[in-house]
């Protein structure tokens, strides 16, 4: 099978919301009257971001999940993508079920397939995804005009919540490390999680005019809250009480107490909520009187969200127990060249 | 160096055209009224589309230059492109010389980077290009709304045009892998067409609404042109006297004639110039009645371009000597899975 028919089988299907899709020099995309395209790109390789024996249709799925989520972040509804993609040998069974699981979660958000590069090479897969946010005012001086939630939006006395459970990947990554192990249910469980996240999209457009500000959790809740107050200029108190609870795996039914206690200590669990990685979910802030507002986005998009602190005008990220003591933070978010 | 480090220090810009640019979980993008988005994608894999060593600022300017042919062949207008980077080791020196070459040749065009991702893994470059060109009619029922310059709409009767040389990325190729010798300063212009490409944005925006057809030249001219003639349902007679010339090299001053033979023969340069790939020129089409505006395009864009052919409904390729005697073609294009 040669390049042209491995594209042609596999990854040329109809764009009837772009110009123009897979076969030219270019894509073409024409935006709605009053909306601004929301980008993102993300790239993943093979035994950095996924085992290389993974199954390929829940790669194919995680590729576009991964992007999806920075969509969801802002706020911005799916529209298209493009797929980069090396493979070490065009292989047909591998390609077939690779874009099933990438086809199948465009599918559910109505984003096309409208173009790529397919080249030989060390398995690595790239996507740029395309969403449409409204055109909006600036909320404050230097701020750029978009009703995108940005990360700079977050302002003190907002609440910080997330969205979903959190630590779930980073447990089947250890178990599937050989670091842990794992009943094979609870296993199973996480390891649907790590390899089949869910992007928030519905929480993320229900959000638009409530949160102040957003992040999608790739590298751990610490780390991309961080860039929340980072780039809004404030610090934030975290309750780590209700973050304990965020790790499903542990209320899964046939968890026995005993063995949480045996397999992983709370610190542990808190470790893998706060600073887990791989989660997809998001983390934002809303102010205090949009609380209602928060609870109906949760419900209409069918989403949990956990309140779990409160942003301050005080820089840097302090942790508290529940007798508002403060938790040592020693948790460290995942950086790709960290020594 | 960590990731953010990396990203704030190499490839952290202004981006006055965008709304929004690197640091949030997605760049925002608003194109002009009476504007839509051309998108191309290209991945470049080390051991694959260029040499490990090589000089990493020349591999800057080609990661973008080739994105920017594609839009060049659509005549498209540069305005942002994403990166992802994955990298093995965070080489401060090697990202500053890439950087380097990279944001040099986006300035020249004017063309921002808005977003991207950076990893740890086999060195693989992937841009994705965002250009604009006007809304349009549809030429031709069934056919897309644009003003782009599309591989589809080739007509019987059109003259075939290239531009600039072709063949000598081919001829540093080989003379890099060892298979042929070439004299110091002719290797070193080859090399520098190799690896330094000058994307036909002129060009390709100089030709909106005379070229009927184009494509930009990655795989080959026989290959890229095959494209052109497969989407417009046509045919083409080439004639290979006028290639042959057109590898640039061979009229270097230094070269002399006896040396051209003992190197390589003219069929070694006709294949090279027909099938040699990666000269990110532009191939394309043209009604005969548009003859003086394709000289003007290409005067006012300063860019030669040299006729080579007719488009013919009989579908197929057909080469031609200069009696007008059929050549055979035995010339592939590239294929990344080819046998």
């Amino acid at each position: 099978m040669g390049e042209f028919e491995l594209i042609q089988r596999f990854f040329t299907r109809p764009t009837p919301k772009a110009v123009l899709g897979v076969g030219d020099d270019c894509a073409l995309l024409q935006t709605t009257d009053g909306m601004q395209l929301a980008i993102s790109t993300d790239m993943l390789v093979a035994g950095r971001h996924f085992f290389p024996e993974v199954n390929p249709r829940s790669l194919g799925h995680k590729a576009l999940a991964v992007n999806l989520s920075d969509l969801a972040a802002c706020g911005a509804r799916p529209l298209a993508f493009t797929l980069a993609l090396s493979l070490p040998t065009a292989d047909a069974a591998w390609c077939q079920a690779f874009s099933e699981g990438l086809l199948s979660l465009a599918d559910t958000h109505g984003c096309e397939l409208i173009g790529g590069d397919t080249t030989q090479g060390p398995l690595n897969i790239c996507i740029t995804v395309f969403g449409e946010v409204p055109v909006g005012a600036a909320r404050r001086f230097g701020q750029p005009s978009t009703q995108a939630i940005l990360r700079s939006g977050a302002q003190a006395g907002d609440d910080i919540y997330v969205s979903g459970t959190l630590g779930d990947a980073r447990l089947a990554l250890e178990a599937l490390q050989g670091h842990i192990a794992l009943p094979a249910d609870i296993l199973e469980f996480a390891r649907q999680r790590l390899e089949q996240p869910t992007p928030r999209v519905a929480l993320g457009l229900a959000l638009r005019g409530i949160a102040s500000a957003a992040a999608d959790i790739s590298d751990g809740l610490l780390g991309d809250l961080g860039h929340i107050l980072e780039r809004s200029g404030v610090g934030a108190t975290l309750d780590t009480i209700p973050a304990i609870q965020l790790i499903a795996a542990c209320a899964y039914p046939t968890w026995p107490a005993a063995l949480f206690d045996k397999t992983f200590s709370t610190v542990t669990a808190l470790q893998y909520v706060l600073s887990g990685g791989d989660d997809y979910e998001l983390v934002f802030t809303a102010p205090v009187a949009r609380r209602a507002a928060v609870q109906a986005a949760s419900r209409d998009s069918a989403t949990a969200v956990t309140r779990l602190g409160q942003i301050e005008s005080t820089p840097g990220l302090r942790l508290i127990d529940a007798q508002g003591a403060p938790v040592a933070n020693s948790f460290a978010s995942f950086d790709h060249f960290a020594p």
